[in-house]
């Protein structure tokens, strides 16, 4: 007989997308279940150059071991970057690079979360975060998110209990594809300002903006009591698992402590090339070309889902991203659907999993950036059609 | 004010190696201090025809997300080595890819260790697992490491508590460099068997043996309630940071959960070049070069050990790996002797942090895999002129 397993394992449970995506396997299904950048914006020729001239130059330093905190030139893009981009004065020795940024949300729950210490968390909220985080066995205190951010009561009594961390995702939102307004961004700073709550700003997505103007991450406004995680992910390759954190330095220490403990260091290999690749290249111009993809597919959904979806069911119009949240009228099952909707080839993930606390059960997220807009506009088509059929027959 | 750290973090220190590997930076010192393969081994021009072909011929593939257990064909392959070097029939499925076998010792912490846990460790034991174990918060139960493997006794009255874990790395260990016989294997087994305790089989360096024939590892003896860890840091290149885990069922479906919350899943590109210089090029010949090169260097350091050294200061004749041990006579602080060397342009690692329990402080770690025979000769030189300055002041 095997030991027993900790207690902690208890508290996680291994993800339903997962399960799901196994189901949309088959290549004829349309599946907006995945949550996969598209791989033909991947500059794989400017890749390829990077790795062979890494090779060339440095090849053995590429391949012995590093530092714990990661490469100081890639830590040093990403210092600039927020310089250019937002005037943030972030130095490259605050910046710890992460196997993925998965990494930090495991790294931030090691050090700072006992056993039913307070976590604030958005509702729905970000599953792979729910995840790292369960193993460490907080309190997840779920506050609803509106349409321009959280809401500011839930957020201020959720405060008032003195939890240790809030996690968000204040750009285009995993899964719902919403965005903390410029308006919440500085409320909620003033908010965390009087709290001892250290404000954990999950950023994969900011960038891929095709609407409206950029704002500014929360931090901006916060400063001190703030991390900030970053991702290559999702504007270069999610394949390279090279994410970051920003954090000042006694919580840095701490940071290394656990990073140099779960894996010494992120491969040197793919932090090299990948420098190697964002010095050599444009990546504005990179970024550029998937906004103009991703906005043209948002766009080919939400007017598809204006075709095909009944009035009664809403869905969010996200500015930015690569998700959109579909609302089902209230008592209707997403789970039930979607078994539906896999025997008519079309696929989803339902919502409920995102939800900290339970519920969500009407609820599913979209994915469009891994389709082009016919294939949507069929797929969309087809989920319409299911629903339709779903809805008749419960009010039959 | 930032919220107060997580308790766990009270029991890891942050590696000593670390803060020493800053003292020796400095190109002057000869430094045994190290824990590096040698970076003129690795095989850089396959590694780099490696790269080259998965970008031309899978590159899409090889940027984007991929399933968290590891790519199927680079798990395929570890099997298939198991079963042509010892006959062990592990199946693919049973093999799980992590990000460096570092990575193996923190899920396997979190997925086993409740605060207060039994975990066997050796005496002196590794760092890493030492660090990786730490942050669960398991009680360490240290038992003494001899010439020949474990004290049996002091196993088996470990056992007797009923621990979860028993960590060890049977080749050519780090730090002592000591192996376990051939029959102390068979009694661990045979002891094991009759415990509830899970055995954790690390082994980075059994395939760099330099002496003397191989040995099967624990496992064969054992098959169940065991785990082995793996890695190409050794007879690769450890800037991949691949490692493997190898467990039945039940225990890798949490490790899956676990790492999926930890990075999701290794980088697909280094693990698709790994595979690809795997499948392409000849590993036990170059694992043979590895071997004739770090056994010259064992045979200079052991020899200018012997001519330097005062006769009161013994140490181990590793038959293979990358470390040898070295014992001070009692009294004699390595820690002090380690400042002296420093001002003489020598460095190595004091064996303390390597007791769980405290002790060691007369002990030493030597590295050997990372400098020639001269420089050998010229390091151990200082470092026997040192020891013998610190006797001296010591007697007077």
């Amino acid at each position: 007989m095997a030991p027993a397993f900790a207690k902690r394992m208890s508290a996680v449970k291994r993800s339903f997308i997962r399960e799901i995506l196994k189901v949309t396997a088959d290549p004829s299904i349309i599946s907006f279940a995945g949550g996969l950048p598209s791989p033909e914006l991947f500059p794989l020729e400017d890749i390829a150059r990077a790795s062979a001239d890494t090779f060339a130059s440095r090849g053995r330093a590429a391949l012995q071991y590093s530092t714990t905190e990661g490469y100081p030139p890639l830590r040093e893009f990403i210092a600039g970057r927020y310089r250019e981009k937002w005037g943030l004065d972030i130095k490259p020795e605050e910046i710890l690079i992460t196997t993925g940024s998965q990494q930090g949300l495991d790294l931030i729950g090691k050090i700072f979360l006992d056993p039913g210490d307070g976590l604030i968390i958005e509702r729905p909220g970000y599953l792979g975060a729910i995840q790292a985080f369960s193993l460490f066995e907080p309190t997840f205190l779920s506050i609803p998110l509106l349409e321009d951010g959280p809401d500011l009561d839930a957020l201020a009594a959720a405060l008032a209990t003195g939890p240790k961390l809030y996690y968000a995702v204040p750009n285009f939102q995993n899964p719902s594809g919403l965005s903390y307004s410029e308006e919440k961004r500085r409320a909620v700073a003033e908010l965390l300002r009087d709290s001892s709550t250290l404000f954990v700003e999950d950023d994969p997505y900011g960038e891929l903006r095709f609407r409206g103007r950029h704002l500014p991450p929360v931090r901006s406004f916060l400063r001190s009591r703030s991390l900030l995680l970053g991702s290559f992910s999702k504007v270069a390759a999610p394949g390279f698992r090279i994410g970051w954190v920003v954090a000042e330095k006694p919580v840095m220490d701490k940071l290394v402590t656990a990073k140099q403990a779960a894996d010494l260091h992120t491969s040197t290999l793919t932090q090299r090339i990948m420098w190697r690749h964002l010095t050599d290249n444009d990546l504005d111009a990179h970024i550029e070309r998937i906004r103009q993809r991703y906005g043209a597919q948002r766009d080919a959904m939400v007017a598809a889902i204006e075709r095909h979806f009944p009035e009664t069911v809403t869905c969010s119009k996200p500015d930015g991203g690569m998700f959109l949240w579909v609302r089902l009228p209230e008592g209707c099952s997403a789970l039930d659907l979607f078994d539906k909707a896999v025997t008519r080839k079309v696929a989803f993930v339902p919502g409920a999993p995102f939800y900290a606390d339970g519920g969500g059960k009407n609820t599913m997220r979209l994915n469009f950036s891994n389709a082009d807009p016919e294939r949507i506009e069929e797929g969309i088509k087809r989920l319409g059609e299911c629903i339709r059929e779903f809805l008749d027959a419960r009010a039959a």
